[in-house]
């Protein structure tokens, strides 16, 4: 019982924290192992990670539409979202495969439904393939889902302070885009703070200033997203 | 076992749905309890959700500059945040009763944290109580933390398509803030398409096209927030 307000919610919480940790270490086990499968077939695993309407998206349709014809043939996509195939629409569209994930209530991808969505793609031939996960800055940063590297996407419309606001993503990045670059002049934004309080989580993260729409930015995504650096 | 990939994934999401139920109902009925007990204050309590960099805590700011005096007299604010102070500062910097509550790992406020939060503001005079939840489209959906009305903040910067992305967190609404209205001219982004996607989850969710910086459509949303309407 909780010494100041009298209810039950230690209990609840100590019972939820429990399973969460099982879930946790069952999730990072699979996720390994479905990340030695990807390598063993020479795909490179990139999650997509971001709150809603950062961007995720748009920087996937402008990364296809830079590479064109070389898209079609070698990226595949999973789509994350708790309801609606809207993303899928938009990466088919471009011509790229994609399977959609509908998560309902679940707030996050986990390793367990990334590996069915690939039952889903045909891989044959697909040299990349994108993770995009449910829009959400918190939940899906304990979960890793066989990729191989972790870009954390922010748009400039959501402020300079969220990395510091929500460290336990930055903490699993490999990369930072600031997306929406594009809306810089119009908003209170400052790039320096959000990589400085990015850094302050994890020292030396790389990241880039990035529009989809302008194109801004873009040839050091695809410079990163090679593995040229960035 | 999973049928599909045979591990097992299923034994551990059926034993967190477990889990998640019994903590569900025990915040059910918190929740009960305490919106009672605030009501019984003549507390009106709004929450306010929506995703990281939404404009929750700049509407909260615009609202406090324009009720002036009586905003440092009679209003409270419950800060959830996963990290940092910054959001608590911000509403302190307007004179206004604050207790931020740093949630960790945890996504979401609930009925718990906010009882605990009221022990350390002082309610004497207060009319007014705003529980601005974690940054998060889709977890404090099926958590009510005691408010007797909900406000769902979107900006316009994060796409029109997300009341149909997150269906559950508009499901639960009394009104739908369409944020950062001084950014349309610069993004793709449909109001009617977003109030219509909100009313197919919700019908008859009062909307409302709000600029906490230029202050267009704060009329209308004071005159919700006294329950005049809107």
């Amino acid at each position: 019982m909780c010494g100041v307000c009298g209810c039950e919610q230690e209990q609840h919480d100590s019972r939820r924290v429990t399973v969460e940790r099982s879930l946790l270490e069952h999730n990072r086990v699979h996720a390994e192992s479905l990340a030695k499968q990807l390598a063993a077939h020479g795909i490179d695993a990139i999650g997509l990670l971001g709150g809603p309407g950062a961007g995720k998206t748009a920087l996937l349709e402008a990364t296809f539409e830079s590479f064109g014809r070389e898209a079609a043939a070698s990226e595949a996509v999973i789509e994350g979202d708790c309801a609606t195939d809207f993303d899928a629409r938009r990466i088919a569209a471009k011509g790229v495969r994609v399977a959609q994930v509908a998560t309902g209530s679940l707030c996050h991808l986990d390793a367990h439904l990334v590996e069915h969505a690939l039952h889903d793609l045909d891989l044959a031939g697909v040299g990349r393939l994108w993770i995009e996960n449910v829009g959400n800055l918190v939940c899906p940063a304990p979960f890793p889902c066989g990729e191989n590297r972790r870009v954390v996407v922010i748009s400039v419309a959501e402020g300079d302070d969220k990395p510091e606001k929500y460290p336990a993503m930055i903490a699993g990045a490999d990369l930072l885009v600031i997306s929406k670059a594009d809306l810089l002049p119009y908003v209170d934004f400052d790039v320096a703070r959000c990589i400085e309080g990015a850094r302050k989580v994890r020292p030396g993260l790389p990241a880039l200033v990035v529009s989809a729409r302008s194109g801004a930015g873009l040839d050091s995504w695809l410079a990163w997203v090679r593995g040229e650096g960035g």
